[in-house]
């Protein structure tokens, strides 16, 4: 079954709207009925956007591969699973869809739509863990995605439902959920100026996490962008070049 | 394996009502041991009813799809996956096992059989926060349902596990749940008078799903009320026609 | 691969000890944490006892069936799926695991082994509670077991998750535990003058879901004795007989 | 596919290290939030463990097992799973990537790197806690994996969420991990005095459970050492060797 690319960028857009949803929010409800319990409101923040990311792969994962996230999709367009091209309108779909999300998600909690979040989240502590964060994301995806692909939905939830907790910044891990949360003062906010830390150190993590995985399955990298593609969006593309 | 109309009203009434019995039940529950702690308790509402969903699904899918909700068997409808006449005695049998789901939980907590509820839930943000988790609930289950439809189970439990805390109104997306709510004074309930406004919201949600699914998967409308019906009853329906 | 009896009654003696282990333990770690709060302690208990729930059906499943609950065996043995003097064989191997259970946790916890618990539990409203918390547990095990197998360790674990709140009893809904769980004056006790009622009303359940799934999938009772076994167990039976 | 000894080794380091920090990492955050609330820390500390377990399981099982516990490679070496020299070498991976792992974690939460616990865990109460804890991982493990390895990282996951409430020393039931958490003044932390003990049991533990499944499964012992493996990485070494 042969899908376009602009139908995988739409499911990119809707898929990524409803992840900052589901993060953003969880953190506006979690805070509201909270009272200043910090502790459960971000166990709640946690829940709902591991639920969020097991559903929302299951849903869109067939049609787009799922990615949700541009650090994701860089990965892919390293690895010669998706055309730099194709990777490049991914990341887009996905700011584009992220911007919406939080647009939608201030409305539905009768909020200003677009707001500039006073949230710090600075200094070398904070960028390792967004480093770490991301190194793990990007690891469990390429080894699960390329021996279990029908499980990765699984290993996303799980796996940022743990970071949540295991790293400083509370796993960002993702650029576009990045810059859709400076866009928001509210529990899941980050200051505008730490943006681009955050991001730098979440490229760093997923090129390491690459650079890991393609040394792990012992695939020279110059003979990796000419190999079949791996994982559920490569199978979909093999079927479709056929 | 042909299972009679019968007998599939019957699994979407039992299965319904335990659907209602694990929001409004795990309401009074945690409104009764949280002294007041909404946070918490709307957590409990939240885990109770997602696993509660992944098992009625898990239970009554193989049956009758486990529908569980007017507005999916309308979007069947609406796709051909179900012919209208059993889409319209579906939705029966859903209301009516809400309504006896809502009584039988009362009892089983030594309350008044039927209530009016006082809640309040009104305006703009929460008409849009319904239209929004529907839209959601009926796009995740297209997706899931028609490529991986072993997994919609825990698809729609983790998609309700989130939309409770990324919606402002704790995603009720189903009109039937709604009207047994209705009759509930406790913590999931519904003001009767808002009832009208959540269901338009949840059918103008699903109405969108359906356009935006027939749409990304490339079927113009008119062949889709021809095609054979996908999904896992879909299915079961091609094999009963043999 | 055939698994004789001893080794059968083996894997349910110590999976419904870890299973007595898993509600016990988990509401005397709660009750020691929590301070009173009673609504975080009974979410932990629910959390630990769905969890180990997925662990042992997992894990005793392929040996065993996992039934770990006298209920499933009297309805495996109404069923034909189990010989009756198996059903006999499994219940007494799940009381007296489920003694030992309680026994070694109360030493893991460094309490009196055995205790009487003093923890009412009573009235028309838990009799309903239980019996509708058991009738569900085998209609949800009766129809996941039929058409998925695989499934049936989720199911069970989110069925359980969802019961411990939305019944007024905590879903007790096994008598072998409710045994076990009167020897223990901690959180999770029954007093010993409450379980009759409570094992009367578990059997009313578990035998009304027997009928009730029966019609169902439209066997006729006479038939249904003497059809091949169907679920996980009666696979396994249907290759030991060949 | 084959994967040499050096990637697998690769595989355990990693995958411990970010075991570790689910951990340890889990319960820095969880005390900084919750004020004192132990009960609610914990919770958090076993979402995040659990939640951990299946990513990281369901992500480097097929590389190398995905062990990440020393009990479990003696264990596979007492099955004649693993050769004794390869699960010597899983051990050693398994210590210095959970050594590697508590190192990293403290600097993502900007703590001095390595630090001795002055958490107290002794007594006998512990020591047949951690005992009983590591025998049901490992019957867990080996049921599971015998029959359904695609469940193992459910399965585990599941088990050690549960089991950080039924037992009383919240279920280490990791010799690596043991030793890594000496080295964390924090939540998760134990006193280096208490180590050995530990140790003790969990290896007695884990003894007990291969004895235990060797029988149910009824293969004599020394046949075992001969017979073809069983489980993921079984397979996965079956196909190697052809």
């Amino acid at each position: 079954m042969m899908i376009s690319l602009s139908r995988r960028l739409a499911a990119e857009f809707i898929g990524t709207a409803f992840l900052v949803a589901a993060v953003v929010g969880s953190g506006i409800m979690g805070e509201r009925l909270s009272g200043g319990n910090v502790s459960l409101c971000l166990l709640e923040n946690t829940i709902a956007t591991g639920a969020g990311l097991v559903a929302l792969i299951l849903a869109f994962g067939p049609v787009s591969g799922a990615h949700l996230n541009p650090a994701v999709s860089l990965a892919g367009g390293m690895s010669g699973e998706l055309p730099w091209a194709e990777a490049a309108s991914y990341i887009c779909a996905q700011v584009l869809g992220a911007v919406a999300g939080v647009i939608v998600t201030h409305l539905m909690f009768a909020l200003p739509a677009i707001q500039a979040s006073q949230h710090a989240r600075s200094g070398p502590a904070q960028f390792l863990s967004e480093c770490v964060a991301t190194f793990g994301l990007l690891t469990v995806i390429a080894g699960c995605s390329r021996a279990r692909p029908e499980a990765v939905a699984f290993a996303v939830g799980a796996y940022i439902t743990g970071a949540y907790w295991f790293t400083a910044s509370t796993a960002f891990a993702n650029p576009a959920l990045t810059i859709a949360r400076s866009l928001s003062d509210t529990f899941a906010g980050i200051r505008p100026a730490d943006v681009a830390p955050f991001i730098a150190a979440q490229l760093l993590g997923a090129f390491s996490a690459a650079l890991f995985f393609r040394w792990l399955v012992r695939i020279p990298m110059t003979q990796a962008a000419e190999s079949p593609p791996a994982g559920e969006l490569g199978r979909a593309r093999e079927i479709e070049s056929q």
